[in-house]
Parts: C-alpha cells; structure tokens; sequence
C-alpha cells in the first residue's frame, strides 16, 4: 500500500524545472504498477508475488530517482543510479563532489529522495515484513499487517498517520534548525535527511560545515526521533500516554547510544578535546553512525585506533525496527542475547524450563529462529560483497567497510578512500554497482530480495 | 579422563635436561587432579563441576608448559606463557625468534606441547563437549560421551583408540616426511604440529624452509587427516569400511577445502606463477588456515587484496568436529546453511513442514539454537577481544585479525606486524594477555570456559 504513495511523492517532486523526462518515466511506471494492484487485490497476493513486487518496485524507483541526476548534474549513468540507491535506501554515502556550489534543486532533489526513501522503510516494516515473517519480524505483527479484507482500512489509517507523523516530525526538525540560525533551504533539506536517517548533506563538508553545537543537538534528537518505532508514534497519540519507555526495544536502543556516547565521550576527553566539544562530538558521530545516518562531523577516522574499532562495530547497530533506520536492529540484539542466556541456563540446568518474553508476548523458537538466520544470511552478504569488492581491487579495510557501510545503509565507510572525510567517487563502476546492490540488499532486509534468487523460488 | 592422560604424557616428556623443576610442579599438580577425580567419581559429576574442571585443568597446564620455556629460553614470564598457550591450544602463534638456532629439547618441547593439546582437544570434543551440549555438539552424543557408569568402560576404550590412532598418523607423517628427505628431528618435529594442526615449526622461516613440492604436499594431506573426526577412523577399523566419504561432515570440508584451492590456484595463476607452484602454494597456505594449523610458505599477505580477504575469511572455517582443528567447523556451518534454507522455504509456504537431519540423525530446534548461539558467543567474544587489543593501540586489521587468528586457533593474522611472515613478539605485555585468553576461549569452544563467568552459574 505504501508504494503507490511512494510513486505519487515522487511524481509531486517534479515540480523543479527539467524533472519532465524523469516525471514522464516515473508516471508511467506508477501507473502500471496502480494497474497491477488493482487486477490483483491486494489481500489476494501470495507471499511469493509480494516477495517480487517489493523488491521489483525498489529497484524501479532507484532507476526513476536517478534520471533526474543523471540528467542535470553531467555525471555517469552509474555514477547517477549509485547516488539515487544511496539516497533511497537512505545509505547517504555520495559520489558528488562540490555539493556546495551544486543548483538547488538538484540538492533538494537528492534529500526528497532520502525523505521518501525513509517513509518508503517505515511502510515496508510495518505492512510487509511482518506479513512475510522477515527476519524475526513476525514480532511486529499488529492489526496494521494484517491483509485480510476485514482488517485492510485499520492498516490504510495506520498508514496515513505514519505519514502524518512522519511529516510533523520534518517541520518540527525544520523549525528547530531554522530556529538555531539555518536559513530555511539548509534547515528544510537537512530535517529531511535527519528525519529519513539518510546522512545527505548540502556541503562536502557534511554536518562539519554548522560550527555551533546546538545544532548538533538538534541533529542528535531528530535522528534518534526517526529511529523509534513509528508505530508507537501513534499509539502514545491513540492512547495519550508515553509508550516509549515501556517498549523493551526503545530502552535497549537508548541504553546503547548511551554506553557509546558516554565511553566515547571520555575518550575523547581524556586525549585532549575539551568537555563540551568531546561530549556533542562523540554523541553527534556515534548516534549518527548508530541511527545510520550517516552524517559526519569531524573525521572520527583520525581519533585513534580504539575509536575507529568503536565507529565499526556501530555500524552495525542500527534503529528500531519499524522506523527509517537500518542496520542489524537493536529487537534482533536482545533476542539474540535472550538466546545466549537462555542457553547458558540450559547448560547448568538441562531440565529447566524456559519461557522466552520480549514486549510481553511469547517468543517461539521459529521467531529466534528466523532472527538467527537473518543475521547469518547478512554475515554471507556480507563476505560476498568483500570478497567482490576485493577482486575489483580494493584493500581490505575498505572492501570491508564499504560492505559493511552499504549493507546496513549508514554511509561513510573506513580507510583513505571511503572513510567519513572521503568519498565514493573514486570507486570502479563495478564497485558502485555492487555497492547499489548492497544497499538493496541491506534495505529489503536481505531475504525480501535474496529470495528471489533462491531455486525454492522459482520452483512451482 | 583425557585430563590424567595429558597430565601423564606431559611427565614423560620430562627427559630433557633442566626440565626438572617443570616436572615436579606438573606432577605436583597431576596428582592433585588424580585425587579430584578419584573422590568424585567421573559420573556423579553435575554439568556445573565439568565446566569449572575442564577449563582450571586447560589453565593449569598452560602454565605449567610455560615452566620449561620460561627457564631454558631466557624469555619472559609473559612470552613463556603466551608460547604455551599458543602450544597447547594449538593455535601456533609465536613470540620467538632465532628458531632455527635454538636448542635442541626446547624446539622438541614446543613441538610435544601441540601434539598433547591437540589430543586433549579430541578427548575434550569426543568425551566432554557433547556431555555438556556446547555449541550443538550434542549431536556428537555417542557412547563415548555417556559418562554413565554402564558405558564408561565402552569410553574408555574409545579414548585409548583414539590415542592409537593419532601415535600411528604421527609415526606415518615422519616417515612420509623423512621419506621426503627430511632428516629425523625435522620430520618428527613437523609430524607432531602437523597431525594436531598445531603449526609451530623449527624455524623463523616456517614450512618456507623446505623448498621442495612433495613436502608440502605431504604437509596437506596429514593437516587434513589431522582435520577428521577421529571417531571415524575408529569406526573405519572397526567395521572394515571406509566411513568417511559417507559422512556429511567430512564431505563438506573436502569440498570446502576443494573450493577454496581451486579458486586460488587459479587466482594466483593468472597473477603470473607457474602452474605447480600455484597449486602447491595455494593449497598448503590454505589448507594451513582451514584446517587451523598456521604454517605459512611463503608470505600469503603479498598476494593482493583479493588474496587476503580469502585467507581472511579462511580463518574461521576450521575442520570437522572430533578433530585437533579449531575454528567454527564444518558442522556449525552445515547446521546454518540447513536453517537459511529451512526459512527460505518456510517464508515462501508458510505451512510446509521440514524435517532436518543431518547424517541421517534428527536435528532438533535446540541443537540449532543451541548452534546460532555458539556463533553469536563467538562473535561477541571477537569483537571485545577485538576492542581490548585496539584499546593497547593496535590498528584495526591488526587488532581484528590477531582476535581472529587467537580465537580459531590458527596462527598467523594479517597486516604488517602478526602477518604470515612476523611475529607476535613485539606487542606489549597487556595484548599477549588478552591473547592468551582468546585462545583459550576459542579452545574451550567460548561455552566452557565463559560460563564460569556468568552469575547462573554462582547462583546456587
């Protein structure tokens, strides 16, 4: 359902002047795809045909999102589909250099994209992945994923208030930058790809170019803000009640940014940068790398070996599920740390009986399960896109990273080359068109697109 | 009951001149174990006294293998230690260098300190691990693994066969080699790192030193035999037939190892090395690292980036279980390839029902719980391992790869410092330490010997 929403985003954006090519394509992909949707009722889709049109509709949005770049800004083909990929996915790595003095369309152009990118995430992980039991997902499985006829306005209502919020949260984030001394263009494009957790930025410079902290603050909320689950957006407004911290998710999230930022912050301290830089610093870095943003402040590359360790391994954190984050997902954690302690339970006590609890709702084995797998399925995705990534020439810090980088949609990477002061244009073709790869991959959470590889698949 | 064995082994190997004062603080020791095990009988003992058992036994003994290195080689008490662990755990990292002019019986002792760990290692995975069901190994559950009193003699005779068996591929390998032309000491040096994929060797050069083909290849095929479940080939003479191409496990590893050979080969064919060079070099490195015994010919690491991430990723693979081999097996790897597709077919038909099995035995959800858990422990395990060594200033591929190499009780890592052709003798004190660790925790398989830490298991 989100995807004809999506389409029409898209197509309201063409209002800036030589988008008609890209309009007139897009349109009529949107139209064909409104035509499949309504032979096929959407309630009567198998799993099978929702795999395909998912993944099929991501992939033919990131060709549409790209011509307007590839018309306007003299780059490659590549290098245009690369730049609509990482903004869609809303990775936020680049290949344009010279942001700064690029035309202003083209620089709200690419945070439109992140922005629809981020709705397009949130309305995947709450109609669709649930549906099809992605990754443990099936956790999440409310009234709003369910696509029986019955049930089908509950989820169109919960839909169009996720876009409601959505959008409050912009313009509120938009005000708060306007209100610290942004002009409106640097406010609005940057509440769009705060909000999407995307990491575009209007300078080459990314976030580093706003000297002043509270704005980092502002960043650092808003960023956070778009990685909690949007769901409950809706229930503390259905309910008028905070549900946040009551959510086991939400805690662990913030209980993790909080143990990073904290050690991170006396690190930094202790080497020399005064309290206040070394606390907003640390904080706006590892939430912007936690939450996969994405934007850089700073390169932290440059704080010593423990803290380059530190930023890698938040790569791969991630948000809430449910929210425009990406990354492995702080639910995936605790279920997997439930795992690891039920299990050590078991081993001293082989006759105990355990019952696993996560939100209040029981846990079955095929949930920890399909967690588990998910996390393995991304390990393999993982080691091939090295593993291509090195054969088309590059080291193993940044072959690595950039895996790592693109598959969990955050966006800098480590190294000379890709790291949080460099760029991705240097890159081979092949490189980026792997790197698109991953980014689809990371964003469709690995098995809505590797499905379809699978022989099962095509198999009657 | 290997436990007495080692110790015992460990007396006789006191024939060396000063090893002395080892021996009396080994014997010390062994009789305290002896009167422990005689008090309480084998099996009345709970889960929670093998674990604590079990790993102060591996801890013991590291220590005392490090008494005659610490007063022969005039090295420090920390480099003794590290060089024991390394032994004994099999992992084959070393902090000394002149090898080649060293004395005789210290060469001849680090040697015997791997040939005994990688038979504990076997009496430990054969008889121990299964009872304890760490990490999925209560699919190796057999008799030998029931610690009644009805079936203990049944284990017994299954360990004393197991020892049989790897004296007589040790005495094969030396011949093989000396056969080659190697003379006495190097052959039964090499044949007792070789068959328990130990990996120390007689000279700074490593395998390098012996130029010619056909010792190399001798090398790869006693690696791989050392690689095998070591309870087949007690099947094998028991039952008069050929078990091992009927077993899943040891298929996997040979296509494993079938792979990853033949995709070097080819590599480092077209990189401009003649055919039987390439095919030698490629193999040996690789089977080096599969099977976790960490000789090197030649420095791997130059090979380019490509290259490098191979052997990177090799490092975790390791052989089957039942074997001298560390790493994450075979079968742990067979298991998640079973639960991917499992979930690949269960996403696309909801209702299916899919039995597993492997080897033709059911496996159930504990088994594969119990499986992802193991790797979640060991990834957990590599990435504070991971930060302790970057927290001493060791540079991101140093710092992950030391971790890695420590924890699959390989060897060598990558970069500049502990790469196929250095050595771990300049890091500092506090890395050695924390390396130490790693291999014992790799060793023990995480499980043993991180329970101890966790507060179930001091909570009555």
């Amino acid at each position: 359902m989100c995807i004809p929403l999506v389409m029409a985003a898209l197509n309201h954006s063409g209002n800036e002047k030589s988008f008609a090519v890209g309009v007139i394509i897009t349109e009529a992909s949107a139209i064909l795809a409104a035509a499949i949707s309504f032979r096929h009722r959407i309630s009567m889709l198998t799993p099978r045909q929702m795999f395909l049109i998912t993944s099929s509709v991501w992939i033919l949005i990131s060709f549409a999102g790209a011509i307007p770049l590839f018309l306007i800004s003299h780059i490659s083909f590549t290098d245009a589909v690369f730049e609509s990929v990482s903004g869609l996915t809303t990775t936020g790595s680049t290949v344009l250099t010279g942001l700064d003095a690029m035309p202003h369309d083209l620089l709200v152009w690419r945070s439109m994209l992140q922005w629809i990118g981020g709705l397009g995430v949130i309305g995947m992980a709450v109609a669709i992945l649930p549906f099809l039991k992605v990754g443990g997902m099936r956790l999440f499985q409310t009234e709003s994923s369910d696509w029986s006829d019955k049930a089908l306005p509950r989820a169109r209502s919960t839909v169009s208030l996720i876009i409601y919020f959505y959008l409050a949260l912009t313009i509120l984030c938009s005000l708060a930058y306007m209100f610290d001394g942004m002009d409106a263009f640097h406010a609005i494009n940057h509440a769009m790809t705060t909000i999407s957790t995307g990491g575009f930025s209007t300078s080459d410079n990314s976030f580093a170019q706003f000297a002043d902290l509270p704005s980092h603050w502002i960043a650092i909320v808003f960023m956070m803000l778009g990685s909690l689950p949007f769901v409950l957006y809706i229930q503390s407004f259905m309910h008028r009640r905070m549900v946040f911290l009551h959510d086991q998710q939400v805690r662990g999230f913030l209980y993790c940014v909080l143990v990073f930022s904290v050690g991170m912050s006396i690190y930094l301290w202790r080497e020399g940068v005064d309290l206040p830089h070394a606390i907003t610093l640390s904080t706006f870095n590892l939430v912007s790398v936690i939450t996969t943003t994405g934007y850089a402040s700073g390169d932290y590359s440059l704080w010593g070996p423990l803290a380059v360790v530190i930023f890698f391994f938040a790569t791969f954190v991630g948000g809430c599920s449910g929210s425009t984050a990406g990354g492995v997902k702080i639910f995936r954690f605790q279920i997997l740390a439930m795992l690891m302690r039920e299990n050590t339970r078991r081993a001293l006590h082989p006759r105990a009986v355990i019952q696993r609890r996560y939100n209040n709702q029981v846990v079955d084995d095929a949930v920890v399960l399909s967690t588990a797998s998910f996390i393995f399925i991304m390990i393999l995705t993982l080691a091939v896109i090295t593993l291509l990534l090195a054969s088309s020439g590059l080291d193993l810090v940044t072959a690595f990273t950039a895996a790592s980088t693109s598959l969990m949609n955050v966006g800098p990477g480590l190294g000379d080359i890709i790291g949080p002061a460099g760029n991705f244009a240097s890159l081979t073709d092949s490189s980026k068109w792997i790197l698109c790869l991953g980014m689809l991959l990371g964003r469709l959470e690995f098995v809505t697109l590797l499905i379809l590889f699978s022989p099962d698949y095509w198999r009657a």
